[in-house]
Order: structure tokens, then C-alpha cells, then sequence
């Protein structure tokens, strides 16, 4: 920075870190509150949260002034000799040394001096001439930083120690160090053989004086999934906050995570999402969720198939119609696609064999649970049958089984991560050759025979209830010893209109289901392709052959021969939140959306 | 077929083939109206045309009933010895022979007899004893089928011959038959050097008597885009149907492509979707589609970026919100993304270093031009930068190379086949480490200087006109022998509220958009990443840093230190449309949306 004199009287005046003032604070009253801050009681103490909110910010403020009164007495009427090593950086600020990513630092780099982007995720003075800061490169790649004052002001003065002591949480900061070995090693951070000897510091990006949400509390279970409730959306943060000062205050003391400290509400995460993001454990599940899409991918391009993209804008609301969203489009409506059920069929009437796709699907269902989305991710595929349908069935298996087991080679550092927030028993597969399919029939037997008291009245014309499947999911863990299975040969009734009636058994389809963990992840089955059977029981199903969007749909098959065809769609989301078994598919989506919810 | 018996009696009464039909008729008017079919003239002729059809229909019609009289005049009395080796396939129907694919058809195979599954893309009787019947399996792989009767009846009967040479086209059929050599090769289909002799024939699905669009004709180029004027779109499939009867009749002649006739509307391709996407063409271009959407992962992939999924629905029209679609979303508005680039940027924020994501976006913009869609596909991604703009703009240009040079390398088939139906120059790319990247004001002093006179009155702070755009395409290609160029440095009124200016001149931005064939095909540039810059930009542009939407992106600028942070976006369509030098978009999607058009 030798171009760019930063004289100490230009420089901003940084605040005192947000951390390092909650240590000096004795526990504030919203430590006791943290355990209490349950969505029940939220609404009754948003008007409290609020008042102790303010209250702490008052305190920071005065802090915050104290420390700048501090800093500008330390430095006195004393040269900074340091003073180009430091301060907000400039267009023009360069750093030489050799640039080094902390996922590679080992013995090669002892004693040498190298350049890092970073981000202060902790920091702590220690007396008045050093001071520790933790520094993330990503995820959970952290350094701890040691930057200590030299009697001669140089290359380390007592104001540039005071100064990074002083940054706020979460600025990115352009740094220069030489690597060297702590006294012993450094438990919080990931990087912890190794420590960086500071000798520049520039702040790229500051961080905010105080963090909506710290990267401890980001990085715990999320507390609840509540969003319906606006009084209790409207309290969150400010409980969520009184959380927040509480385990700053803790966290601050050890520098270590406090993992058995209380998390912050969904709605909190999401009104956060720059920290909702950063938290190394939805770094995780991001990796996860993305790895799964790529094997299904990877495993259908083995085996011939051709990607293809369906629409979201679609004239008719042809698939029931109940659970659609609408829209304004020019002189005319439009709808979103509920799934790309008729798309896949015209690629496969179009030749193209065998296909997939992997793109968003909308319903406007106002289901306010867990489970539910109003735009998700599916990864559909759809292939010709040569002989018999569960050629379909058993490639959509393998391709499961492909994914399951690529999770397990590629992301076994991240389920390990995410496992010390979210616990979960490891996912059990069938061994190869005993893959477990039951007819529909044989799995309501098996409940009927064994299951709890309660979920035995199941029907042989009707689907289950979720709490039905689950339990069935229980049983066949215990029996087969697979947290993966199908039900096969669905009643015609569970079906929609597209379902093939098994040849044998019309009461039955050639359709599937796909379980995890007791929960429906997968729906497919062999279609009608001839247009007079797809018209026969249209009308059986009650559905009008010339309405719109069936008509056109009908129209394909006559338009041409269309071959025997079959497929599948498969909820991503559902896959990576019951693989990892997490609570909610809210913590899996990017961006979730809910009929609660449509930012960020 | 041993075990269902199809006695002659129970058989369906096939109709003779359509083109089989065709041939025996004398050229109809619809051939001399071909020519004409132009979109300025058909609503005129839409009645006229009505007529034809109509004509034309009960003309078949007649013909169908003297050919079944035929055939049941053929077949007499005697008992037909094949009688199991053909008819309608039943689910029970199986042939045992090995499956063969007509790619791999070669020497091995000569003399074998193997099993095969494909549409009858043509056919025609030759005598009352021999029919021949090109099997097509994908794309352009069809092979010449010959069926011929055996004095004693067996394996192949008169009846049989006669059936299969009935058979509708674009049926879909099982077949069985003997791989043997032509008398000389076969020039009509792709597998030239062999003929199957034909042993079994059971329809697996029937195609329709009249085909709403063969295939020769969507296999040629597609006469207008016209999909603006309902009378003209209501008229074009009688106009397209005269083209396609004129066709017919030329090719049940030659059996050879008649690539000089006319081809059909795109409004009538997109009512015929399997007969569409049966075409080679486009499943060619579709083919270099996917290829192009996967060279973009793959190149990313390995340049360590993590793809991520931005949500379609958003709760604020942040971007600009005159062209975006809003639609009623339970209690609330939702609307549909125009891009990624708020999410792309929440993702930087969130410590994901460098993304990309490819996924739909929404334009519910009122143009009917070849160049437009209300959804399309946006290759998009975004990375951090450590010292400088042009690391983004370098490793986009790098992004397009890899892709470019991945579709010579996958495509070149595909591409080949492509310039037979739609003609190209071969697309130029510059020599490495001699890419063409101009300033936005260089480009406008080569227009000035060497432009037509019609193009030259550029001004330095306004963006260009498509017209000037292309040419300059021109200039750059024969100057630089590329038709892949940047320019860079936009000036600041011509880019979005989130484009860094220029840090050493602020009426220009730190802001690209990259050409091919002198069309824009990505736009991008570094983004401003500091909160207070970014408001006094917003406010120098009109927006009010507290309008919905705007006020939620700000605040993730303020809620913990963002990096320095570039992207751009790149149109899939127009990258395929614009590298093939095809005539609209159009062609390249899988279900165009237009404001006129959301089928199917």
C-alpha cells in the first residue's frame, strides 16, 4: 500500500468487535431467556425482546466509543509506523506475497509469507498489544490470526494490534502473514497446526457493527420451522438476537463453538441469508443436495439418455388443476407446471428414447409443513419399455443406488459435518441383489401384520397415510434391514389417469412408489400410450378427453405411434433431507419457498 | 407369437399407407400451391385450402377401402401360413431373436437374424409380392426393410406383404429379420449397405391414416415464424397439408429427401410436437443444445465453481418490473425472476466463492421477433475477484472457448447434418491468446470509421441497435477473422444500478457483453459490493434504495462484509441459435414461449 498513505487521522474509525464487547459485558438477562425462546412464547415476548434489543444496542454504542477513545489515547501522540499495514482497502491496494488457500497449508509453508482473502469470523485482544482473530477462507477452513505488537512499531505497532482487535465480525480482509506453529494446537479453528503471524491487514468489505445473526448460531440446528404464526415471525429476531448476545457472550469467554447452545427460528436463518449461508453446516448440505443432482445426471448419461428442458409456463392446467398457480399472460392465462409429466411424454412420442430432466415444479398447495414447498426441484425421467415396465422400475433403483452410493464416497466429509448438527443414523442400503420390492398389497399386509396398533386399518384400493408409511418404513428397516424400498403394483384407484393398468389385474397399475426412511420420495410407472385406452379411462376417472390440456395431450398419441414408455419423478429436496434426515426440506432449498414465504 | 393366435378375421383392417396412396395419385393442386404458402397470402387461402383437405381426405378415404378390397381379394380363400408372424402386437407378443441397434449394424451381423424396434418412416409395395419399408430407430438411423412372399406361403405370405406395405407411417413396429446386402447400397436411409429381409411384424402402436406433418417435411426448413396473425396460424395447417400431400407424391417416387421443397410453418411444426421432434434436424439441434448446457457445467465444474438453484418465484419485481409476470400468490403477489442475478449475488454473500446456476427466467415482454422468448433458459455465474474485473470476464470468455471448441468436437456430426437442412458458415473462433476484445468506444470509432453510412451515427454513452450490433459483427469478422469478440467497458448509462463504475473513469462501468455473429448472446460485469456505493448509484439511477426488493438486496450488502464480486449471464437459446446461424430461437427451445404461443 505504499501509493496509498492511510495517515491515522483519515482512517475510519472502527468500532470495537461486536464479540470482544459482549466478553467485557457480564451475561445479559438474555442468556436465562435463550432456552425459553420457544415459538409458544414468542408472540407474548416480542414487545420484551424488542426492549432488551434496544437496550443492547445502546450498550454497544457506548462501547463502541469507549474502545475508539481508547485506541486514539494508545496510539497518543506517537508515528504509527505501521500505519501502510493496515486500514480499509483501496483500489489500489496490493499485497505481493504469494497467494495461499487454507485447505492446502502444511510443513512446505512453515516460515513463509503469503497473502490470504479471508473472513473474521472471531476476534479477541489479549492486554493492549495482541490480539487473536480467527480467519475464514470457506466453509470451515479457518486459521487463527496472531498479530502482536513489536517494541519498535514495526512491522506491528501497538494501533494496527488495537485496530484488527477492533474489526467488525465478518469483514472480508485482504491478509499478509508468514505461517508458523502455535504453542499448541488451536481447537476452534479447522486449520489448527498451524496459526498466520499477521503483518498486513486491509478490510475489504466491513462487516456490520452488529450481525443479525452470528456464525455460531447459524451454524446450530435450526430452532424451529414456524413461519406461520406473523406475530411469531415478527418476535424471532428479536429472541433470536437475546440468543445471540447470550452465546456471544459464552463463545467470546472459550473461542470455542457452543454447539449445546440454542439455535435461531428458520425465519431468522432466512431473513439472514449472507450468514444463513455461511454456516460450514448449509455449506454442507448445499454440496450434498448438488452432488445428488449431478449423479442422477451422471448415472442417465451412462445409460443413454438425453436431457431435455420442459417448460414452467404451460396453457392448461391439465394435471388436476386444484393445486396450480395462474397467471396474467398477455390476452390470455397461464399456469405453472405442477410436474413435467406430459413433457417427457412428447420428448418420448418426439424418438428421443429415453430422457430427463431437472428443473423447478410449482404447486399451490397451502401446506404449511415441513415437507412442503410451493416451487421445488425435480429430477423426472422417462424412458421406452422394450419388454416390461419394471425395466423403468429397476432403472430408477439403480440410479438411486447410484446416487447413495456416490453420496457416501464423495460427500463423507460433509454427512460427518452435518451429522454434528443435525444427527442421523447412517442411511442403510440393501445389499446389491437384495433390493427390496413389495407389492402395495404385500406392504399392507405386512403392516396389517405387524405394525402398530393404530396404522393397521389400511385399505387395498387406497394409498396410506403418512404416518401409515412411516410406520411401514419402521418395519421393513427392522425386517430387511434398508432404509430404501419400493411398493410396487399400486390399486388403480392411487393413480392418476396416465397410469397403465396392469394387463393382468386392472384393480392394479404398473406403478411405483419409492421410500426413504418410511417417507415417498419417488412416484412413477408405465403410461398409456395407446390414445383409445387413455381415453377410456380418462372417462373413468371422471376427467373430460376434450378439455384443455388433455385434448392436445390426447392429440400426441393419435398425431403418431407412440412406444410403451414408463418413468419416474423424484422430489430432490425430499432425497436430501430424508438421506441426511433432517427436519425440515426448508433447510435443503436454497431459496425455500412456502405460502408464508417469498423472500429472500 | 405362438401363444396368441391373430386369425385373419380378428385382424384390424389396416389402411394401405398414406404415401403408398400418394404415389398412385396424380400430382394434386397442392403441389403448384407450395410455392405460395407464404404467411402474407394464407389467410386468404385458408377456406380454399379447407376445401382441398377435405378432398384429399375422402380421396384416401376411397383409396383405403379399394386397397382392403384388395387385400381380402389377395388373400381369397386360402389359409394364411403367416398368419402369427404379423398383426397388431398384444402384450403377450414377444420375438426371442437378440435385440440389434442399426448404429451397430456392420459385417458381424450379416446373414443373423435379430430383433429391432422402429417407426415406419416410409414404405411402398413393389407388385402384389414385395414391399419395402424404411425402419427408422432414432434420429436419421433407418435401414431399408424388405418383405417378400414365398411361394408356399412361409415364413412370408402374400397377406403379410400386404399388411406391412399397408402398414400407417410413423407406426411403431417389432420387428424380426435377416441382415443381408443390398443389390447395390440403399440411399434413402443412413444404413446403406445393409437390408433387414424382413421375417415378423407385429404394430406395437399404430400411427394415424393421415399424418398431420410427415416427416420429410419437418425434416426440411421451416417456411416462416410467422405466429403473430390467428388467421394465418388457423390457415397454416391446410396450407402446410396441400405441401405435405405435393411432397408425398414426389417422394413415394424417388424415396429419396426432397430437401428443395417447401418446408411448414413453425406454427405448424408446434401443433405436430412428435412429428416435430421426430425430425433429425431437430433432434440434432437438440442434441448441441444439451452438449452446449453440459460443456458450461463441465467446463465450470473443473474451475472450481458450486452450482446452485435461484427460485423462480420472487415476492418483489426488483428488477426494472415492466417486463416481469406477476401472478396472485396465496394472500400475497408473487412474480416470476427475469434473472438470477440478485440470488447469484446472495450466494457470493453467503461465502459460496464462485457459482453458477442454469434454469429458466421469465421476460413477459410483448415481442414477437425470432430473437425473443417469454422463457428461456440462462446460463448464469458469478465469482468472487481478487484483484481485478478481468479475472470474470476472462473466465467467461474462457467458459464460451471450451464450449465452442467442446460442440466441433462432440456436435460435428450433428452440426454437419444441421448445415444440410439449415445453412452456416463455419463459425470462426479467434487463434489462442488472440482473442478479440475491444473497448465499448474502440467498437464504436471502427463503426464510425468503417461501417456503412447508416450505421456509423454511434454515440460514446448509449448502448448500440441491433442493426449496428450486426454490423459491426461484419467488421470485427473480416478484420479479426472471429465471429466470437467482447466489448468491454460500457458506458455507465447503458447498465444496471448494480454495475461498478469504473474506478478510473466513472462515465464507464467495469462491464462487458460478448458477441457471436454480431448478436449479444451474455451480458456482465463486475458488481458493486459495498452497501453505501451501491445506494448512491441507485439514487443517481431513479430507484428508491427502499422499494420492495431493492431495500432486502441492499441489506444483504449491509449484513456482513461482501467480497468483490463479478458474473454474467448467457442466453442457452441464443448461444445454440446464433453458433448454428439458425433463423430464430425458436428452433432451439423445446417448447417455445411466445406472447402468442404456450402449447404445447
Amino acid at each position: 500500500m505504499a501509493d496509498t498513505p492511510a495517515p491515522e487521522a483519515s482512517k475510519p474509525a472502527e468500532p470495537a468487535a461486536a464479540a470482544a464487547a459482549a466478553a467485557d459485558a457480564p451475561a445479559t438477562a438474555g442468556g436465562e431467556e435463550a432456552g425459553e425462546a420457544g415459538p409458544s412464547k414468542k408472540a407474548l415476548k416480542k414487545a420484551e425482546a424488542k426492549a432488551k434489543k434496544e437496550a443492547e444496542k445502546a450498550r454497544r454504542a457506548a462501547e463502541h466509543q469507549a474502545n475508539q477513545a481508547a485506541a486514539k489515547a494508545a496510539a497518543g501522540n506517537t508515528e504509527d509506523l505501521a500505519k501502510d499495514s493496515y486500514g480499509p482497502a483501496l483500489p489500489t491496494t496490493k499485497v505481493d506475497s504469494p497467494r495461499a488457500h487454507l485447505k492446502n497449508v502444511d510443513e512446505s509453508l512453515l516460515g513463509k509469507t503469503i497473502k490470504l482473502r479471508a473472513w473474521i469470523q472471531n476476534s479477541r485482544m489479549q492486554g493492549a498489544k495482541m490480539a487473536f482473530v480467527e480467519l475464514r477462507e470457506e466453509r470451515d477452513w479457518a486459521i487463527q490470526g496472531v498479530v502482536a505488537a513489536s517494541p519498535e512499531g514495526t512491522p506491528v505497532s501497538k494501533q494496527m494490534v488495537k485496530w484488527i482487535g477492533g474489526l467488525n465480525l465478518e469483514s472480508f480482509v485482504l491478509i499478509e502473514g508468514r505461517i508458523e506453529k502455535p504453542l499448541e494446537p488451536v481447537k476452534s479453528v479447522r486449520v489448527s497446526n498451524y496459526e498466520l503471524h499477521i503483518t498486513k491487514c486491509y478490510v475489504v468489505a466491513r462487516g456490520p457493527e452488529v450481525l443479525g445473526m452470528g456464525l455460531a448460531v447459524s451454524n446450530r440446528p435450526v430452532a424451529n420451522f414456524d413461519d406461520e404464526d406473523p406475530a411469531a415471525v415478527a418476535a424471532a429476531p428479536a429472541a433470536d438476537a437475546a440468543v445471540e448476545a447470550a452465546t456471544k457472550a459464552v463463545e467470546a469467554a472459550s473461542l470455542e463453538p457452543g454447539a449445546a447452545l440454542p439455535g435461531a427460528s428458520m425465519a431468522t436463518h432466512l431473513s439472514n441469508p449472507a450468514m444463513h449461508k455461511r454456516s460450514p453446516v448449509q455449506q454442507a448440505i448445499a454440496d450434498v443436495r448438488m452432488t445428488t443432482r449431478k449423479l442422477f445426471a451422471e448415472y442417465l448419461d451412462s445409460q443413454g439418455f438425453n436431457m431435455f428442458e420442459p417448460p414452467c409456463l404451460i396453457g392448461a392446467a391439465s394435471e388436476g388443476g386444484s393445486n396450480v398457480f395462474g397467471l396474467p399472460y398477455f390476452e390470455k392465462q397461464a399456469f405453472l407446471a405442477q410436474s413435467p409429466q406430459f413433457y417427457k411424454q412428447i420428448e418420448i412420442a418426439g424418438g428421443r428414447k429415453r430422457v430427463y430432466c431437472i428443473g423447478p415444479v410449482f404447486r399451490a398447495e397451502n401446506s404449511n409443513t415441513p415437507r412442503h414447498m410451493t416451487e421445488f426441484t425435480g429430477l423426472d425421467l422417462e424412458m421406452e419399455i422394450e419388454e416390461d415396465y419394471t425395466e423403468v422400475r429397476d432403472m430408477l433403483e439403480a440410479t438411486l443406488l447410484y446416487i447413495f452410493r456416490g453420496l457416501e464416497e464423495r460427500c463423507g466429509e460433509q454427512i460427518a459435518l452435518i451429522r454434528t448438527i443435525y444427527p442421523s443414523e447412517k442411511f442403510l442400503l440393501p445389499q446389491p441383489g437384495k433390493e427390496v420390492r413389495l407389492t402395495f398389497a404385500e406392504g399392507q399386509a405386512l403392516l396389517r401384520a405387524e405394525g402398530p396398533e393404530e396404522y393397521r386399518n389400511v385399505s387395498d384400493e387406497e394409498d396410506m397415510s403418512t404416518p401409515q408409511e412411516k410406520a411401514l418404513g419402521a418395519l421393513i428397516r427392522e425386517k430387511y434391514q434398508t432404509d430404501f424400498y419400493i411398493l410396487d403394483k399400486f390399486p388403480e384407484g392411487a393413480r392418476p389417469f396416465y397410469a397403465l393398468e396392469d394387463p393382468a389385474n386392472p384393480k392394479l397399475t404398473n406403478a411405483y412408489d419409492f421410500f426413504m426412511r418410511g417417507q415417498e420420495i419417488l412416484s412413477g410407472g408405465q403410461r398409456i400410450h395407446d390414445p383409445e385406452t387413455l381415453v377410456a379411462r380418462l372417462k373413468k376417472k371422471g376427467v373430460d378427453p376434450e378439455s384443455p390440456g388433455i385434448k392436445e395431450y390426447v392429440d400426441v398419441f393419435r398425431s403418431a405411434g407412440v412406444p410403451p414408455h414408463g418413468g419416474g419423478g423424484i422430489g430432490l429436496d425430499r432425497v436430501v433431507a430424508w438421506y441426511l434426515n433432517l427436519p425440515s426440506v426448508h433447510l435443503c432449498s436454497y431459496y425455500p419457498r412456502t405460502p408464508k414465504r417469498l423472500t429472500p
